[in-house]
């Protein structure tokens, strides 16, 4: 689906009737006063519609799931929600009953705070596991940044920064396209760098032989006119794509949630899941496709330690899923991403690893490639398991880059899928292993 | 099985009529001749029986197996061998059908120096995937080896050091204990490293959902008198309890073989898989058992760049398969093994594993201890899923150790795993990126 983007500057408020404030409330209690911000990250955010919004939301589907996880997806599987209150530094995980209903009261306050029903507030964390939330700084919290909002609503960029743990840098897209005459936006804000390997559903249950696998949290808005049926069917699918298409490491978080908001304000022509013109919703399902790819990209670009991208290409797999398997073996194999991490093109590392995957491989069949991103030209290492007669030097030359394509053709079938991976780094050792 | 095992400080060649000569024949062609071996590691090693021995194999289950692997899972699944040849420096895997070739050569040319059928000769090799083998080297380095043998035959030490490759030292144990009036012998070689997580089967065909997951080789001999029916039931058995349950980096080898020898010349009572005396099938089974497990110990306490030895302990699970799933995704968890490096008790990453696995889990039923190796003394971090009163200071001592026990109760049903495993350090991120 081609069709004209405009890009933005603007962050989660660039869709009309957005309002978004980020503040420092000390979160992880490093013993300085909420009053005291100067130079400090912060740590609590909120986000708002002026009026009612459809909502749809796919969390984690770790079985040790946050207490805020808990709470939103119950939510987001309603029709109508309002605002949606995030912090870092805590993870509000493995905190029990307690933490449960800690974020509930985070929902209550937010809610106080806006004059909007407690039930149309969705609440993320991000941060340590284990540790219970710090409600007092919490509430000066909420109530700094929805004053803020209330002041001035567009701090998208204080908003980004305020999710943010191990991320080095904030993480917004914001694009316009035309929605028949009228020009709508979406757009989105995210964090990740660790425990990186979503497997999101809607109702947070696994679904069955689907490969699962980051604290990541990402926030949508747009000021497009979909019900509420359709916005849910179209995350699912921007999601697949991008978020659940992704590793740093392999481990699949216990908060990982994407939630979107969609408050009608552009005055399109309903978009709905049945009925209506299809070109609308390709048009709408195209350009969030590309918002959340680009925001899932962002997340392992900024992966903890991370310092080379890789596409994983896999193609004529037995099916889909065994391309998926075949893929993430490869993507999470500590092997093959130290490899990566040395610019060494080691494909009897990514053969091993396709082999003990649960995809079906036949070695003699396998061929296995390198190209540059937006290139044509694949350079093929190995045809039919054999080595090819390309040198060396010139694979080096390619893994070497920053971010690279890596090709694998099974011959064994239809399937295929892509993995968008980081490599594994002492850097990665050093910032995880504390002290 | 209690029972009295002696400890030998000989290697392999501890049982009567055996024999075993390591080499170097520069494999690697570092350049250096085969004669000026001095101050050069070994890498071509040959162990014989003097007579025909009941022999008994497992081999990886990788979808990708290495050539000699191809060769000697037939040979395995004979009554009967007399030799084997392993190598390091070249794995001999994704070679084509050269690959094979060789590695039926490399039988052939033992046959011919020791006198013996060819097939009744195996083939190991380990090291850098996907090159052809040197073939002139090896023949050199079987003629050397095999004269050696010939005029000494005791050379164990010397085989122990030529299978070793990223080894920081050679890994031998030898016991004695009695089988009716007879004293017997078992000893055993190995190498590990890295790309280990070993799953083999006899067959080299993965069991369905078997978890699977290094090159490890190991080479066992024993005089005592055994049919080959119960050779083969008591090295899975063996193997099932060792090798089959470490894991270093969670990749499984191309290559990962083990192989058993039992010439009979202790002269005991024939042990047989039916029939006869079921108290000696037990002694025998549980040395055999202490010497595998010993081996595979050292595997993961010489792991690449390994800094801890952690004995995963997973109780309670639905069933053992479960265990086995739940303790292979906390051992398998970068993040997991980095908090190991760090002597982190970061039970929360622990959770996030358990939840994120194909086993059952109950959030709020999970019990999680650090114990020291052969203390009675579990220290509960979490009850219930809740964190205990026990301080972070005193988990941290335990943790901080080289060699700790996790302890992990699901109180789900009765199913129960043990993984050893090694934790992920900047040392093996260093020695594997390459350059």
């Amino acid at each position: 689906m081609k069709q004209s983007l405009k890009s933005l500057s603007d962050g989660i408020t660039a869709p009309r009737g957005f309002a978004a404030a980020g503040v420092f409330c000390d979160i992880k209690r490093l013993g300085t006063g909420t009053g005291s911000n100067k130079g400090k990250k912060k740590d609590l955010a909120v986000l708002t519609s002026m009026v009612p919004a459809t909502v749809a939301g796919l969390f984690t589907t770790n079985q040790v799931c946050a207490a805020p996880v808990k709470v939103s997806v119950v939510r987001a599987a309603q029709e109508i929600a309002r605002a949606v209150v995030a912090n870092s530094g805590n993870a509000n995980a493995c905190t029990g009953v307690q933490g449960l209903k800690d974020a509930e009261t985070m929902t209550q306050m937010v809610a106080q705070q806006l004059g909007i029903p407690e039930r149309e507030v969705l609440v993320c964390s991000t941060g340590r596991i284990g540790v219970l939330m710090p409600m007092d700084r919490v509430e000066e919290g909420i109530v700094a940044a929805c004053q803020a909002l209330k002041e001035s609503p567009e701090n998208a960029h204080d908003a980004a920064e305020a999710i943010l743990t191990s991320d080095t840098k904030p993480k917004e897209v914001a694009v316009e396209f035309k929605l028949g005459k009228r020009k709508v936006r979406i757009a989105g804000m995210c964090k990740g760098a660790g425990m990186i390997q979503p497997g999101m559903s809607a109702t947070g249950q696994r679904p069955a032989a689907t490969p699962l696998h980051a604290t990541m949290l990402c926030f949508l808005t747009t000021d497009a006119k979909v019900d509420s049926a359709f916005l849910k069917q179209a995350l699912n699918e921007a999601v697949a794509l991008s978020f659940n298409r992704i590793t740093v490491d392999g481990d699949m978080s216990t908060n990982d949630s994407v939630i979107i908001l969609a408050n009608g304000l552009a005055g399109n022509k309903l978009i709905k899941a049945k009925g209506g013109s299809a070109t609308e919703r390709d048009q709408f399902q195209a350009a969030l496709n590309h918002v959340t790819l680009k925001l899932a990209r962002m997340i392992v670009q900024d992966g903890e330690g991370a310092s080379h991208f890789v596409t994983v290409r896999v193609n004529g797999a037995v099916s889909n899923a065994e391309a998926d398997l075949a893929a993430r073996a490869v993507a999470n194999s500590s092997l093959v991403k130290t490899s990566w991490c040395g610019g060494d093109p080691n494909w009897g590392r990514i053969l091993d690893a396709l082999g003990y995957s649960m995809a079906t491989i036949v070695e003699n069949q396998v061929d296995l490639g390198y190209s540059l991103p937006g290139s044509n030209k694949i350079l093929w290492a190995l045809k039919q398991g054999q080595p090819t007669s390309t040198s060396l030097a010139s694979l080096k030359k390619i893994v070497k880059a920053y971010d690279f394509d890596l090709h694998i053709q099974l011959n064994q079938g239809k399937g295929s899928a892509i993995i968008y991976a980081a490599d594994l780094t002492e850097a990665y050792v050093e910032f995880n292993k504390g002290e």
